[in-house]
């Protein structure tokens, strides 16, 4: 039986890997759909799989760890933490894919130039997968919070681009169905960040022992 | 210290406790939203908090039993199960809030009648949930199957409906922004439907040790 500590570390570390994972989805997802590329969004779509088993990899070792080692107090908080930001790491790439199907179907339909700037809320939950992640990793309580305040700025971006795109819509009825599917997207940034979000929430309760969970979620909504 | 299989007998207890008021929840934010009764959409809204505490309450209980205890094999995965299951009851909690929300959004708008079965809908996702929390406390691999088939039921709904609702739109422009919130309600049930899906999975593996995950998602894209 290998050290405690080594097995510890193997587990961050292919939590980090997961992470990177997803966070080049939602990037590739993106990219697919406002360069119109058919290829990178199948590419999310087919990676998919790859990303699953690792979460099955990952919850069999946290797992493991907590059977064989049997560790107390703090470790313990951390691997029931892992077996949850595993959890919510997975759901982001499944939201990735439902981002490139999007992007695949809006491929179908005659483009719309609504006035919105989905990079921008692809970049800030981008930047909240990997900060929730080395928040966790470092047990870094600052930058957890920061993921928090960055929830709050996708929120109200998501509130701006939804009624530019229902105004879109009413402009003009004929873009409706690529409205929905633009909405479909942003919905689903905005999913990604709300489980970065999570993630973030679990790490201050594991760095603090504060439970930040009602009062972040009272904040949002 | 009291005897484990006490102390589990009461967790499981609690987690059916949990998604009783999970499922009222859900019941209670449709119904708000097809009698437009304000103050029923407000009760569910004021109900979340009391999910809230539940969580922490059950997730301190699941790891209290894990450190105490140190319990291998079956019992381990029971409870790490329990961690995740918790985790997905509270985040339908935060659906039904949203699902509430646009109840009341809904009551300010001029009020538009699409053919669309929202509390069919409704119905099957509350059963869902009903069946994996039974599923899960009964370890009943034939009831957790029930629950993945429904899931698909769902999503067929879910597409009837979006297909109605943007023909609505179409035909009618004015009606956009309220056709906009019901789509968000029929996404949010759909949502609850996932988590119980994610539930009935992660009972599958308990009992059969059979990872069904992949499966079942491939088969919802």
């Amino acid at each position: 039986m290998r050290h405690f500590e080594e097995e510890l570390a193997e587990l961050k570390s292919k939590l980090l890997e997961m992470s990177g994972l997803v966070e080049s989805a939602i990037f590739r997802s993106v990219t697919a759909l406002t360069t119109l590329d058919r290829e990178l969004a199948k590419s999310v779509i087919s990676n998919e799989e790859k990303i699953n088993l690792m979460e099955i990899e990952i919850d069999d070792a946290a797992t493991r760890l907590l059977a064989l080692h049997q560790p107390m107090a703090s470790d313990l908080r951390f691997l029931t933490a892992a077996i949850k930001i595993n959890n919510d790491l997975e759901r982001m790439g499944d939201l990735a894919v439902k981002i490139a199907e999007r992007a695949l179907s809006l491929m179908e339909q005659p483009p719309v130039k609504p006035e919105i700037d989905i990079p921008q809320v692809a970049r800030l939950a981008e930047s909240m997968v990997r900060r929730s992640l080395d928040a966790f990793v470092k047990r870094d309580s600052e930058l957890a919070r920061s993921v928090l305040t960055a929830d709050d700025e996708v929120d109200d971006l998501r509130s701006a681009i939804y009624e530019e795109l229902i105004r879109n819509m009413q402009a003009e009825p004929a873009t409706i169905p690529q409205c929905v599917n633009l909405m479909s997207v942003v919905r689903s940034l905005e999913r990604i960040a709300d489980h970065s979000t999570n993630i973030a929430e679990d790490v201050l309760y594991l760095v603090e022992g504060i439970d930040v969970r009602h009062h972040a979620e009272t904040k949002r909504h």
